[in-house]
């Protein structure tokens, strides 16, 4: 018999009857013998109509108010679903985040789950019953007000559960089978992936994999909860998230395994232009872009052309950030003494994942050699130990995610997984 | 400084834009000195559209769930109402009823308060804000679930929080300018009452007038806490209830003061045919009755015809009960020995109310001449210290009350209010 935390998503609980179905796969897992948690996000678009609302009141609503009307989508999704798994035969309870114990921070709208306190969840448990529990939401201890965990929360609470309860896994369900080698819309050869480490996920995600939330990535990783990614319409495995010492060694030469082509759209690229060339200027300008509260992910600085003295420096950030970052640079523009600043949209991120890349040197050959045959310019670079990035222009970046899929051979042949084993960077 | 507890109903937080202007009122009364606590229902037909998804989920819910649903809908209307009262420069902030230590028992569905314990809000005021509280809804103090008081909950939350906070006035907040006459749907020359006493209240509201709840009205006047029934929409003075006592002496000849004339159309009646005139024949049909969870109201048995040895028991009771009521007799037929069951749900009931009528004789007479000059049949009649009510046919219940309604000269003339001071009952 195993403890398991299932959580599902707002797309599997879009409405009355998808209930019902996610209700009748919990009651199999639960009369298959298992303890069974389960945590929801709210149904289909509930957190948005109701974001809509509260726009509707006023541009600028309190947090503390948004986090408790935020969370009312929660509480009919959880209630729901504990009245159509009672309904058939298995009886249920769901749980608030305050009920279930998930103590968080006070800073509403994006809080930190401080601990886990499941009493109730696992008194449920004892009892025989199934425990529902609003993802998405927590209680502060001192005040006992209602905090929600940020977008993507629900996963971090299925996590920080399965790791509260010590559970055996963490099946997170999804509209898609997995993780895969790239997005199938893009690709539609890519794969499934079977395992994935930890390590590799994080870049995943934070590289534009949407189907895990990073931070409860970062979670799991910490307390070592195998995370199973899965789809809520079909019964085959589907990811399994695991420490990269326990994934099974499907390849024994140890080649980098490249888990994956990532790619996103949701960044855009400042340059500022003629930035004189002394100690302590790109220093001044992050210390603004900082307090624009932007958060930086690529910087490119060019050489110093020896003529001028100056030199242009590129980063990349959320679009969202970019209009309060720009104002920001503007308003020191006479202090630092630059010429002017560009804002461009019109980019796209890939990023290129695998274990062991730094040590396999021929991988960034290769994969710029892809973009090279397929006409794709490159205009920024970023590696980490597991990942290669580059910055195209935005229309073209389908076309490099196909190029740079197919040239690490993760293409699927008549189903059958292909691994690419490269031999020199 | 006045402490004041504003409820505002579903019609009065419909939309965005009644939010709004509840708000603008609600922070008028903070910045004319006053200590301001708000009890607000869920928006507008919220209720009924959870209560919908739920029977799309199961015809039979389990109960803790239903009411962890149904308070998703205050959770909203609450913190938007919060929301739009900061917009406007006031600070506010939002509790549920768990938060604003609203204690109940556990019977979900229809729980009753056992305590309330404000610490929170008696916090909020002293620190100048106005404190927004969910109706409807407390929590059990041994198991921390989420409870519902039943329709009309909201009044008695309203009520309870006023005696908790030994506020100074509950104004309840509706869609009418206060109580009336009688409804001015029927009839148009209907007056406002100014001030009516809880007993008086009582009667009205248990008799069909559904301005007010009915246990609301119990637990002020079991607290004495004044309540201001008024218009949400206009800044005229409504109705106040309280204490007989305490209601001003516009009548000092002591006539009887008739309050108004109620009607309901929501009863049924239930006639058991050709009853054994035996002891203890009554006993056994009210116990099956109330076996089956059924709340009767009026009871009639007819004077047993002397060659039968049989009689004929009437009783009314809510539409709703009646099936499950039928069921029951009819299981019983063979050992009660009745011939027969009569199902009528094309009744309406009458009620006049007022103080003193049983000291002053004529009122009774005044009455049942005023339905004989219309031509009504009565068919059941029942009186109480300050009410006669009596059944009719549902299709001339509103000729009934347009004409008992002028029989009492409770007809208005040029809004000017003129009060019966009948001489003989």
């Amino acid at each position: 018999m195993a403890l398991v935390v299932q959580k599902y998503g707002g797309s599997s609980v879009g409405d009355a009857r998808s209930v019902k179905r996610v209700a009748k796969r919990i009651a199999e897992a639960k009369r298959a013998g298992n303890d069974v948690v389960v945590v929801v996000s709210a149904m289909g678009d509930t957190t948005d109509e109701l974001l809509d609302l509260a726009q509707q009141i006023t541009p600028l609503p309190p947090k503390r108010e948004l986090d408790i009307l935020l969370t009312a989508g929660e509480r009919i999704s959880m209630s729901l679903l504990a009245m159509a798994i009672t309904n058939l035969g298995v009886k249920a309870k769901s749980y608030t985040g305050q009920q279930a114990g998930v103590i968080t921070d006070a800073v509403h709208g994006r809080a930190r789950i401080v601990d886990v306190v499941p009493h109730r969840i696992r008194e449920t448990l004892d009892r025989g019953q199934v425990a529902i529990v609003a993802g998405f939401q927590g209680v502060t201890e001192s005040t006992n007000d209602v905090t929600t965990l940020g977008r993507g929360g629900s996963d971090t609470t299925a996590v920080a559960l399965a790791a509260g309860l010590n559970a055996d896994v963490c099946e997170i369900y999804t509209d898609v089978d997995g993780i895969f080698t790239a997005d199938p819309r893009i690709v539609p050869a890519a794969r499934k992936i079977d395992q994935v480490s930890y390590e590799e996920m994080l870049e995943l995600a934070a590289c534009g994999a949407k189907v895990l939330a990073l931070r409860s990535v970062e979670y799991a990783r910490r307390y070592n909860v195998p995370v199973h990614v899965r789809s809520s319409f079909s019964a085959h495995d589907g990811t399994l998230v695991v420490a990269a010492e326990k994934k099974s060694k499907e390849n024994p030469m140890e080649a980098p395994i490249i888990s994956g082509v990532a790619h996103d759209r949701s960044e855009s690229k400042i340059t500022v232009i003629g930035v004189p060339d002394v100690p302590g200027m790109a220093a001044r300008i992050f210390e603004v872009v900082a307090g624009a509260g932007a958060n930086i992910d690529m910087i490119v600085q060019n050489v110093s052309a020896a003529a001028t003295g100056l030199t242009d420096i590129s980063f990349t950030l959320p679009d969202g950030d970019g209009p309060a970052t720009m104002a920001a640079l503007t308003a020191v523009q006479g202090e630092v003494g630059f010429d002017s600043l560009q804002f461009d949209d019109q980019i796209g991120k890939l990023s290129l994942v695998g274990a062991g890349m730094k040590s396999h040197p021929g991988v960034s050959a290769r994969l710029f050699g892809a973009l090279r045959d397929a006409g794709i310019n490159i205009e920024m670079i970023s590696t980490s130990e597991i990942r290669i990035s580059v910055v195209t222009r935005e229309d073209s970046l389908d076309d490099a995610v196909r190029a740079v899929h197919t040239a690490f051979e993760l293409d699927g042949v008549d189903g059958e997984a292909v691994v690419y084993a490269g031999t020199g960077r």
